[in-house]
């Protein structure tokens, strides 16, 4: 195991070292409740695969994920609400453990906040950088 | 086809109704530029499936999705980004057809603006949530 293994707390709830509010468990795929939460229900999946950011995460170990958000927003009975995913400290990340947030919008205050800074369209610009994305895709 | 099918946006660039620049194509995934960018190389990644929610969707048609997402991340040289899919107009959702956004955050200025309005750990009602919503998994 690596020393960023040994000390992620992620990994820790994994094993069982520390507790967690267990809503789902398979052998690749956690889900739990949120202690910090943004509004009622806000809970988290994760791989039990270690890795900082989804890119450093097999294909087979996410296969899971997306059908575990579902259950967890439909028990949860959110009815609008957000799926966050962060990679990297200045994209708000703050475990450095791949996670999923399921977060309820119940209304205006509560749930995840947003800003949406959206840039003017720049035809020619999108086409330059989509040569250049489609060659690397 | 539905009236929302034959009147969504999504389902257009899907049909090559509206052209879009397409990164990636499957029979059940679609992933392509968004035009309005909050960073460089800001994409989406849509199932194929028509559907507003992610509780809509069949989980056989999202197996591609976080895949493609990786892709993205990959292939646009994003080193932090955020993934966020919104469910509801509450929710900030735009088109009724579900989307992932893949949003690289280059610096504080540019990509998806988060707030984080954390409530205060109460354990007594996340313990009650916790059964609550551990019953209807």
């Amino acid at each position: 195991m690596s020393g960023k293994m040994a000390s992620c707390i992620f990994c820790k709830i994994i094993k069982g070292e520390i507790p967690c509010f267990k809503l789902f468990e398979s052998d690749k795929t956690l889900a739990f409740l949120d202690i910090n939460p943004l509004s009622k229900g806000h809970a988290l999946v994760i791989p039990k695969h270690h890795g900082e950011k989804l890119t450093d995460i097999p294909d087979d170990q996410l296969a899971e994920v997306l059908p575990t958000v579902k259950k967890l927003a439909a028990a949860t009975g959110a009815n609008e609400w957000n799926l966050l995913q962060n990679n990297g400290k200045g994209a708000h990340q703050e475990v450095g453990h791949v996670h999923f947030h399921m977060i309820p919008k119940p209304n205006a205050e509560e749930g995840l906040g947003i800003s949406w800074p959206q840039q003017k369209t720049d035809m020619d610009a999108l086409k330059k950088l989509f040569e250049d994305v489609k060659g690397k895709m």
